[in-house]
């Protein structure tokens, strides 16, 4: 692509940075941009600087945060005694939209994965593990991807709660057919586990 | 979608702005951004305040540029006297980057269409009406997308300049089945244009 400003050239190589954005899209992009009035650009970068600038990740869970400790874990009237164990900010905020959960999170910033040379001192599981000294919750729900590498993040943090929490319930979300899903196109482990983990129709209806 | 930060919220509802870019897509930017060094996201936000800020439009033509002439018209090696017209800096880039092209060009920045409210005052009309009479070039070429709108506003501007400009050559880019294409799928206008446009066969092999 040839461009005769060096100015929109630099603005189209810098959005064309952005993961999914190609040339042409960022040109797209920063041509919508010129289009806009001067402040809303302003306000638009400025936006992105302070969000990057001052965002803090919360002491007690890890989420992204305003302040020191996020707002779920400031907020009295969510279940402090139930942890929900996530990857990344973006499932807490999908958790968060189906307002059904009420307890706090503690998010691992990843998930073990060896081939990618992801260890447990990479995530926030120390975190984890001290939390679960210091606050005694009374469950752990592992929100993660039903894959090797969840499976094993799992199998891992249990491991080592084990010895020092014997009774503290373990969980995870069930894995089954999605709702809308077909059986007939649904993988071999999917429908043996949703098979063995068959539940009684009353409390599937009652939900 | 709920957030736990509003500095979070205010940066994607700020990307979701933009055309094409939804707030999932916004969130996954925003993350991207997050774990971009400071400094590149500082580098990033400069780059388009800057643009938006320092870019200017080429006295002569219309197009972006850096400066009060833009890199092309200020190019001696490029023929002054053949003015190709488009509809805006994506065409320029377009027939740029087939590097056949060696004369300039003039951006009207939109083509005349009623339906959405955008009549010849708006465009940059006059100021090609004025660099026809200031320059007397060789040729004007239209290249706009073939629609009604694209031939209203060739229609227009060549009504405009029969009067004072009887000799002046006018051509348009040509229309017909492109390279790669198929017939069976060409709609009949454009069938029955490259038909009744049809090239002698020398001409064809020797481009």
């Amino acid at each position: 692509m040839q461009f005769s400003s060096s100015l929109l050239e630099n603005a189209v190589n810098e959005f064309s940075r952005l993961p999914g954005i190609g040339k042409k899209t960022a040109l797209r992009l920063v041509l919508h941009l010129l289009k806009t009035e001067p402040e809303k650009v302003v306000g638009f970068s400025e936006a992105i600087n302070k969000m990057r600038q001052e965002i803090q990740y919360c002491e007690r869970c890890c989420n992204i945060s305003d302040s020191r400790i996020c707002s779920i874990c400031g907020n009295p009237l969510r279940r402090q005694e139930l942890i929900c164990v996530v990857e990344n900010i973006r499932d807490v905020i999908a958790i968060e939209s189906t307002q059904q959960f009420s307890g706090t999170y503690h998010v691992l910033g990843g998930i073990i994965s060896p081939l990618d040379g992801i260890g447990p001192d990479q995530l926030n599981i120390e975190s984890l593990l001290a939390r679960v000294v210091k606050e005694n919750p009374d469950e752990l729900i592992f929100a993660l991807n039903p894959n090797i590498q969840g499976d094993t993040t799992i199998y891992y943090i249990q491991k080592k709660l084990t010895p020092t929490h014997p009774n503290l319930r373990v969980t995870t979300i069930a894995r089954g057919i999605a709702f809308g899903g077909e059986l007939e196109y649904a993988d071999e482990m999917t429908l043996a586990r949703s098979l063995s983990n068959r539940l009684p129709v009353e409390s599937y209806i009652n939900k």
